[in-house]
């Protein structure tokens, strides 16, 4: 069942990918500045651009690439392939081209999927100077002898790399980042769905009245992206607590999570305590993928997982025309939404509190947080106050509680938000030193009874 | 096959529990008294009264409760509903009541069970000053329209929380806690059981020449009963090493042990190798059911498991009168008390040994521990001497090595007991350091054979 | 598919076994002797005699043990078990016999297997001075009434336990035992598999330029053979790192790793991670079976495992005549050397290297190490190169890489190697610190970037 809010905010994702869904993207040029200019519209980007040729780590920047047309005709003039009805059909970072080839000699720069003969394939030549088109069989087999006039009316010259980047500050110092590529052409699940539901997110963020962390989202082409990213941000790597990379949210799959390197950080425990609820699935960390192989580099090291559902290569429509605005559902992209919401909230929440009335349970009854006829199973909340009066022993956090009860998060959290108010409960602050300290002293005021 | 001595021990603890049935036990008053007056026919059980009003960490002690007589009548006098009949009838700690009720009056103090249309609820109201009684859905069906005559004769005033103890010295001042409630009335698994089960537990180890842990059994009403003994216990607290709560010790289920909050103590591990010969199962801590929530408490944190068959609410007898003297066998009950007593032998004999010939196998043919014809198979008795010897480090002890090697403890121990007398092992005693410091010794005179 | 190399090497294994079959061996004399002639002919071996009654830790070297002629024989003449035959007609150590005996005083001197009455079993009496012969129940049915005229020609007299042992220097101290037991008579599973195996395995090592290790070959009696090996050489114990016992490496079962007693030490990585490839099982240390219960008793600490295929007792041949030669055939132990060596090339190059490219991923492309195409999945190759970079953070060696990945150890190997070349890892020698320090290092560099 679906409310007016929830129905207007599938709306509005949809709406999104469908403005991007034509824009030429890649690693640089018009198409990415365009998409950051439509992500601006919900939540105020700042839009950063790095110099083609700036040095970033092991890397130097490309020269930015834009393609205003291309096309292979027929000598009569008729276009057989045209970048204007898809964005797939030239490879990306083609150099240009104007001139009339035979059939042998244009064979060579043409890429098809034959085993989906009415599929564009999806391929990319950023750092080997090339030109190609990208075509369904079909296409090709109708194409006939030749020879043929092809268009490639490219540039690529000094310009920059450019990001978006939106910072919403926390009441601490600790960072959350999360991060979706933007250089993906006309592809939806990858990765239209990570941006849109990103955006959604932020905004959801931006309006809330605290926020325990930074929150840092930045929309960047992948790999050299968040690698230029990461070279221009030294000093905010060591306040990242957490990180999140997004995409492919939609197109069937179960919910999956990836882990991050060290396989049990605290983003983690989040992910696989909400994923429980859903249709999901955890994966280890690999060194392939999206920007998580960025963000978990051995010099780095900083704790990214990614979310997605059927991760690439495992779908057969991934990296072709056939991932388009009909693979992906709204109902899809909401349960994304708000299974990431949820692993936000628990990064948010959790917190470690102390019992400060440890020695057995406190008399719940008195202060009517319990049923006053006794002889009955206990009610869920009920349950959820025992669970935390029961191991807040000052260094064991809600989130290690939800884990050890599978009592939802949130019921934990109304719960000892219940017991605060009554309270029995101690926020830990600080080093969580308190908590201990507390208890050691009532182990000793116990001592001192006797 | 049970033999002479399985058998008087199953009629004496029938005959315990056909006494203990009839009894109105609630959390303090005569009940509880005439209780620990069976009790103490077996095993000398010291009484304790802490007076009404006590302040016991987070609570106080409430008024004594005892009630003479309760009844619900026509006005023709006749008896519908009497506590004479049956001891669940009135709830636990009713106030006083004279008076004639109609109908709509009476109804919101009655209850029931319509899905068991034959069986009375058991109910309490210890906090909350109320009255009421329990009776069949038949009954209720019966009752008529009234108007009613209502009696309850109690009196709920300044007295005392009456439990008993029994303390069993061992040569160490490590000591074990065996719990078991005094305060349900006429209900038989729950705890009928776990008494008579204790009560002949008490009374083997009393009879024993040795024992190494000192034994502490407590029989106190639930929740209350406890804090206030762990209240007036202070000094004790810190020497006790293992715990054990008994209740619901029949009723068809498989064995169940919960396990410590901690999950991992000496007392769960003694249990969890026992209980594999068992139809059993192991359960994780909850801060839900019998005295473990106390005694495991952030404040106390003392490592006490629960031996139950099927855990309360778990069957449909839970809470009921049909609960009763035919919802346990002897079976159950022989059974349970076994195996509660392997573990206890764990407990006062796992031992941490340091193999004296440690330099590869001894020769175990020459001392007779070994069969003379080579070439076939190990008996069990050899292969426990080998686990025994193989294993012994001065640092791990025989329960260790039996969760390794799958060998029943009760075989290793035999072992064990050969080859002390072989000379081949010593016992660790004190911190387990000379174990450590032989085998550092032996690695010393091996280098300097060179 | 075998090479000509393969078929050789079978060729060479099977001949020695042949000619190891008929030899009389036991745990000291000529047929020990005898058998280390014939592994001399391959490597050279060292062969240590140690004289009868010399100490060895708890034992005491029984008297060497020869028999020269041993036969059962009616009053004719006519020989009706005779060592001659076979040499497990005669229970191992016998003593010296020569007589007339009636049947009944001869009957307790016979050994058969009454559930496979063609196989004549294998029994010894080391230590428990005594003669006997062992026979098929079907030569036992047909003996016929006796008297009987019994022949042992046996010495038991003062000589040596003789071991043979290769030592091939490796460029660090560290070092490797192989041992396999040279005791049993004309079994050829238990153990002339282990015995041809083993001396292919130094051939090789021997044939290598380099070696990281030493590896030390014994060829030694079990139980008092390895331990006599062990009280003579105390100065190499603190040397040895890894430790493979084998035997059994024939027979039909799968391949089978018997962890060390510690269960997690390299070598049991090392077999475990290899053995994933193979028809196979893992199994826990337990102190009983082949000469790893000596290396690993308390007193030693020795982690030595041991590679077999079916273990001992699990298939009716074991211990009785079946175990001929035609019980084990070429391929499978072509294939136990196989996996063998996979296993010693990962305890060989296992190594520790630090990403030298650490922040992010380096420029793979620009060093020809990528393909040039984007858009595809990536190949076996790229995906090892990206393991091993995404790792190598101067902690993790290339078995742990392998051990996360599931990427064979060889391939990841490959792509250190290519790696190396690139200047784009290092190797850690020593403690391991300068991985760390490095790593240190360009934190601090980050950090400066600001």
């Amino acid at each position: 069942m679906t409310s007016a809010a929830d129905r207007q905010r599938s709306a509005r994702m949809r709406r999104r990918m469908e403005r991007l869904y034509p824009l030429l993207r890649s690693i640089s040029g018009d198409g990415v500045r365009a998409t950051l200019d439509v992500l601006a519209e919900t939540v105020p980007l700042r839009r950063v651009g790095v110099p083609s040729g700036t040095r970033v780590f092991d890397w130097t920047l490309n020269d930015e690439w834009n393609a205003r047309e291309a096309w292979i005709a027929d000598t009569d003039g008729n276009r057989l392939v045209d970048l204007a009805d898809h964005t797939l059909h030239l490879v990306s970072y083609s150099t240009p081209v104007r001139g009339r080839f035979t059939r042998d000699e244009l064979l060579p720069h043409l890429h098809t999927l034959p085993d989906h003969p009415d599929w564009i394939p999806y391929r990319t030549s950023y750092y080997n100077r090339s030109w190609g088109f990208c075509l369904s069989q079909h296409q090709l087999d109708r194409l006939g002898d030749g020879p043929f006039d092809v268009l490639v009316d490219s540039t690529l010259e000094p310009g920059e790399l450019t990001y978006g980047e939106l910072f919403l500050p926390g009441e601490t110092e600790d960072e959350v980042v999360v991060s979706s590529h933007v250089c993906h052409p006309s592809l939806v699940n990858d990765n239209l769905t990570g941006l849109t539901v990103a955006v959604e997110l932020a905004a959801d963020l931006a309006d809330r009245p605290r926020r325990r962390h930074g929150w840092r989202f930045l929309f960047a082409p992948g790999t050299i992206g968040s690698l230029t990213w990461l070279s221009q941000n030294p000093d905010v790597l060591p306040r990242i607590r957490h990180g999140i990379v997004l995409t492919g949210l939609g197109g069937g799959g179960p919910l999956v999570w990836k882990r991050t390197r060290h396989g049990d950080r605290p983003v983690d425990r989040a992910a696989t305590h909400v994923l429980r609820r859903y249709r999901s699935e955890l994966r280890d960390y690999s060194p392939y993928g999206y920007d998580e192989r960025q963000f978990n580099a051995v010099g780095f090291d900083l704790p990214v997982g990614r979310l997605t559902r059927t991760p690439h290569g495992e779908y057969p429509e991934y990296h072709t025309s056939a991932d388009d605005l009909d693979f992906v559902t709204d109902a899809e992209l909401a349960e994304s939404l708000e299974a990431l919401t949820s692993i936000v909230d628990v990064l948010e929440r959790d917190t470690t509190y102390t019992n400060l009335s440890p020695y057995g349970e406190p008399q719940l009854g008195a202060r009517g947080l319990y049923p006053s006829m006794g002889g009955k199973a206990a009610s869920d909340a009920v349950m959820a106050m025992l669970w935390t009066l029961g191991y807040s022993d000052g260094r064991t956090s809600l989130l290690e509680i939800a884990e050890t009860s599978a009592v939802p998060f949130e019921r934990l959290h109304a719960a000892a938000t219940d017991l605060l108010g009554s309270g029995l409960l101690a926020e830990v602050t600080g080093s969580g030193g308190e908590g201990e300290r507390f208890l050691r002293a009532v182990g000793e005021e116990l001592g001192d009874r006797q």
